[in-house]
């Protein structure tokens, strides 16, 4: 429907955040509703057994190809999570987030990033915020009835959210 | 020119080198020629100035899959460049090679790696060789009248012999 990616696009509304990791990658969507903001979507993508390198990041590629395609978001959102990791992990999320990058820019989006504490600050105003006042402040902010699970789901959605309470988020 | 794909890959003749960088990536092609190897290409992509990651990533993306377009290797053969650098660094290349073994990946070619140390062992007998002695054994292996360069080229091309010098290396 390239109508509605064009329309997305102009007003844009439609925000993919995208929480990277080696085991696990969460996506949740955004999308401003009147004075607030509302969820359209998110999921994750896990590891397979005995998955290769080279498998996981197609996997994870196609995974965020699929969910562009689906959502049109107007830019793509992903978590800078580079600190207080050991090299193997450091590795394995660099590759990942190259490959979410990548996605996002051969769709012809905008790539934004934000550390883990930019997200807290913004989402729940401290930025040592913990995992569990992340999960509530993303149910109360998007008036969902539970919190979202897996909570990989709930960073990826306060990715997204740290991004939409920029004043300037629709010309980036 | 698909007929020539398949039959490298039956062959299992051409290896394409990958050296990741977030400033340079370079790459090198050999094939086995009778009792020796020779060298098909070899070059580098640069960062271009004020290039944000999102343009670097699919800039390099797209470098290699147009050497695989190219070339047809039977395999992609990247460098594992993560020790002794800086978590900015660790990013930045992590990121690089995300991408590198995205472009194998969908291209369907197996992906390899080895460490700094393996390729200098196998390709000049010592895992602490210097640059000047890579590029040397290089030059001496691959029967060229001069040393590679830029000097990334000749590190792409140690990585491709090093994975030739492998006796099953047909087979992975």
């Amino acid at each position: 429907m390239p109508q509605k990616r064009a329309d997305n696009r102009v007003a844009g509304e439609t925000i993919i955040g995208i929480d990277p990791g080696g085991e696990v990658t969460g996506f949740g969507v955004v999308r401003r509703a009147g004075s607030g903001v509302e969820m359209l979507g998110c999921g994750v993508t896990r590891a397979r057994r005995g998955e290769s390198v080279a498998g996981k990041l197609s996997r994870i590629f196609h995974f965020i190809r699929e969910q562009i395609n689906h959502y049109r978001p107007c830019c793509l959102v992903v978590e800078d999570v580079f600190y207080g990791k050991n090299v193997q992990s450091l590795k394995a999320i660099g590759q990942v987030r190259g490959v979410i990058i990548l996605a996002g820019a051969l769709a012809g989006l905008p790539v934004h990033e934000y550390s883990p504490r930019e997200v807290k600050k913004s989402v729940v105003g401290r930025g040592d915020a913990s995992k569990e006042q992340v999960q509530q402040m993303v149910k109360s902010l998007l008036g969902l009835q539970t919190a979202p699970s897996p909570s990989d789901t709930a960073d990826a959605l306060a990715i997204a959210l740290c991004h939409s309470h920029r004043p300037n988020y629709m010309i980036s």
